[in-house]
């Protein structure tokens, strides 16, 4: 049964591809709030999701989200062949990996199809991501649907060069090591194109807190350009369609607090194989609010990381950081770029700089441009003698930014608020999620300025009255939440002198 | 973050709780979409989930689903304060029921409350359900949620009587006993106060078939006093509030088309303990299109079912019956009526006899008013004797329909086509599935006169173009769509003589 039905736009974002029918047409095609649709027009088709408007709505009209409208081009008062869709037959993988089967390349192939074509719901998508965290992928699984995510979105390629990566499990908040990593290695002649993500639940992103120096969203040209220039670039991913699947997945799990131990492997090699990496440093963080709990857990990634980049051509090495607190003071996009482009002028906080002179040397060891074992000291010397600075200022220049800017130059939000110690101590904990909280609430990442910046460290002693941590905004309001906030959840931990009787750390927090 | 927004009423059944809101209140508050939100006005509240306006909403404004403003009695231009949601702590339970672990009663009551006050999408809704399929629950487990789900919707009760009720786990078309079982057991005294569901994939539920008789919905006094007046009922569930839960369950699970053994004996007990059910014989019915292909798998049903009952306190016997095709002959609601009326009335198919007399004689024997082995045979006389026929006139009257309604009363949709037979043979299939897709696709079970009637069945002999079915529509469109149906995707299969030679059913299907 298909019926003609005229295009009525609603600008609505639904995060989901919904058309809206009225109760004449939904009756005639035999559809239902929730069923699936497929609209055809000149060649073109998608799949919806049943909406059904009681009123407001003329019959033989409909409503089409921008996701529709986007994916085929119509616009209002244009008409379409609207059909019940059928199920789709990657519901039958689903099960099958349900009930313990493994899955093919074929297999995954199909199912990914899917996924990007809107056939599956995300219902069906969360099932999927059930199924492969509880029943889990064996790494012939792994591998193929690795490649599979690769090869179904955009891929960047630099021929005749040896591309170098790094990339961060996640989970802590300031590390924007990036920001000194890529220019460190580019000045020392390696290829490091490097794409972020923004921020999905951090404060900030590095595509976030390097859009504050320069602008980051480049199509794959414009990234061979860039690179072929200065051998470095730091980009927001989402500029080019890179394992588009891999967001879906990720967009479905992340309401879930689901992260399949596999499908992690999966979507961060996806990219690599993307954007050509031949070597990559893995940065694992492990603590509390990080993907890693304990070493057991580090070395499983580790030994998964280094097996899947041989069986698809990248030879992985892996770093354990530490990641209970964050890395550096600063976590929010201008204070992010402002502490990184500090340390590259030669002044930042120490755990900042032996974080990334650790990862950049394995990079540099792995190229041939250090001996093994000196990798670091020859990123310190290059981040010392100011070379890194340059290759930073020529970065941000190429990227469309301003190549003069100083640390000095970038301002955070002009509402700031004091947090002091109430009683005299030591910093025992800083608390990762605490500090991400307090900074979005204060308006990060979308507000560039908003942030958190720590003043007394993990450690420190504090006489009561000294100012522990500072919360910058953009609007007033914003302020006063994340003041309200940050007093109802503190996100530093003050004990006394008892802190040498504890026997543990775990037992502190 | 809080804001107050002014509601302004959307009248589109999403199938979900969703909140429309401005770009500028969305940032404000921080959500994005997808994300929940939580709505308050008045002490009560409601949480919906975000879509964002791009144009057509001033700020300050939001429209809310219909599926919010019935929860929380909101109408236009009134003012409630939207706070983003924090995530519920069922989440953490379906997270350990995923890592194999086993859940408390206490865990699926937090589970169910928040499936309840829309506190889980349907992606975490789907993740347990995954949960459950691939982990299984035990026993322990299965009593737990059982009565959870009992717990948190309504109940009947029938104090002082012993209440009898049959349940078939389904799948077959046409399976219209319950219009004569209800009546023969309440003939011979026993109270069995029957409620039923409506088609969700069929093309008619027991409700939709009694509906041509006799309105179904009624609320829990009203049910109570018309089993008083004539100890039986045949009655639509959703009518009353049983389970609530499980409904959600199966709406979700539906097209994912995932049916966890163990949630199938929650779902169909838990509305047996709140209708206060004492004995229960269940129909599982065997064959293509039943949740049953074997006899193994009715005999893990079985046995599960009736120790379910015993921990929960309800008897339950188990009788397997023949499912490879429709019950009697008649499918879709008016059409399936007057079957059954013609079988009350001493003239209809033996299947339909057969079926109804040997359940109805199960119920007999347990209620001590048949002795044991001759329960079908005591089923049959009241059905003979037409004191089968007296009790449901005495059911539709007090259900408020005509009682003096004759099967020759109920006319099928006007418009039919007939499909011959295109050579000779004999019939050795009729495929379940195709025949409800033709009833569902002529407009049942929203039309009540559509529906198929099958005139050959299994094992006849025909002629070439002797009818082998109708197919009966209320629209001239929907029976055209349908016949087309019928001509790609035969229900009726004929084979030539060779058919003695097959040496099984199952190769010949």
């Amino acid at each position: 049964m298909a019926r003609k039905i005229t295009v009525r736009n609603l600008d609505i974002e639904q995060g989901r591809p919904e058309v809206t029918l009225t109760e004449e047409d939904a009756k005639e095609l035999g559809v239902h709030v929730q069923d699936r649709v497929r609209i055809k027009a000149d060649g073109r088709e998608a799949v919806g999701i049943v909406n059904i408007a009681r009123s407001g709505l003329a019959p033989g009209t409909m409503w089409l989200s921008p996701e529709i409208t986007r994916r085929i081009g119509l616009s209002d008062g244009q008409t379409a062949t609207v059909i019940p869709a059928e199920k789709p037959c990657s519901i039958g993988l689903i099960k099958k990996k349900m009930d313990g089967e493994h899955l093919s390349k074929e297999d995954f192939r199909a199912v990914v199809k899917d996924v990007l074509e809107n056939n599956l719901s995300e219902t069906e998508i969360a099932a999927f991501i059930s199924a492969l965290y509880i029943n889990e992928m064996n790494m012939d699984e792994t591998v193929a649907l690795t490649q599979v995510l690769a090869e179904t979105g955009e891929t960047l390629d630099f021929p005749g060069r040896t591309v170098y990566d790094k990339h961060s499990l996640g989970g802590v908040p300031g590390n924007k090591v990036s920001l000194l990593i890529v220019p460190i290695v580019a000045a020392a002649g390696l290829t490091i194109p490097k794409t972020s993500s923004r921020a999905i639940t951090s404060a900030s992103g590095t595509a976030d807190t390097m859009e504050v120096l320069a602008p980051v969203t480049f199509d794959a040209e414009e990234i061979k350009a860039i690179v072929n220039k200065t051998m470095g670039i730091l980009c927001w991913g989402g500029g080019v369609n890179l394992a588009p699947a891999d967001d879906i997945f990720i967009r479905v799990e992340h309401p879930l607090a689901l992260d399949p131990h596999n499908l992690a492997l999966c979507s961060v090699m996806a990219k690599k194989i993307a954007t050509d990496t031949d070597f990559l440093v893995m940065d694992l963080p492990m603590g509390s609010g990080t993907k890693i709990k304990d070493l057991d857990s580090a070395e499983r990634f580790a030994m998964d990381f280094i097996e899947l980049g041989k069986r698809i051509g990248i030879k992985v090495e892996c770093v354990v950081t530490y990641g209970d607190k964050p890395v550096g003071r600063a976590v929010g996009p201008a204070l992010e770029a402002k502490e990184a482009l500090r340390a590259l002028e030669g002044e930042g906080p120490s755990s900042l700089i032996e974080k990334s002179a650790g990862l950049a040397g394995v990079l540099l060891e792995a190229g041939g441009v250090a001996v093994k074992g000196e990798g670091k000291k020859k990123a310190l010397d290059i981040l010392r003698t100011g070379k890194a600075l340059r290759k930073m200022r020529e970065i941000i220049e190429a990227q469309g930014g301003n190549p003069d800017i100083t640390s000095k130059d970038i301002r955070p939000g002009r509402h700031r608020s004091k947090v002091r110690a109430e009683r005299e101590g030591y910093v025992v904990a800083v608390h990762n999620r605490a500090v991400v909280e307090i900074a979005r609430a204060a308006g990060a990442p979308q507000d560039k300025g908003a942030g958190f910046l720590l003043l007394k460290g993990k450690g420190q002693r504090v006489s009561e009255g000294d100012v522990l941590f500072e919360i910058y905004a953009e609007s007033k309001y914003k302020l006063e939440q994340a003041t309200k906030l940050a007093r109802q959840r503190p996100p530093v931990k003050i004990e006394g002198m008892i802190i040498e009787k504890i026997p543990s750390y775990g037992i502190i927090r």
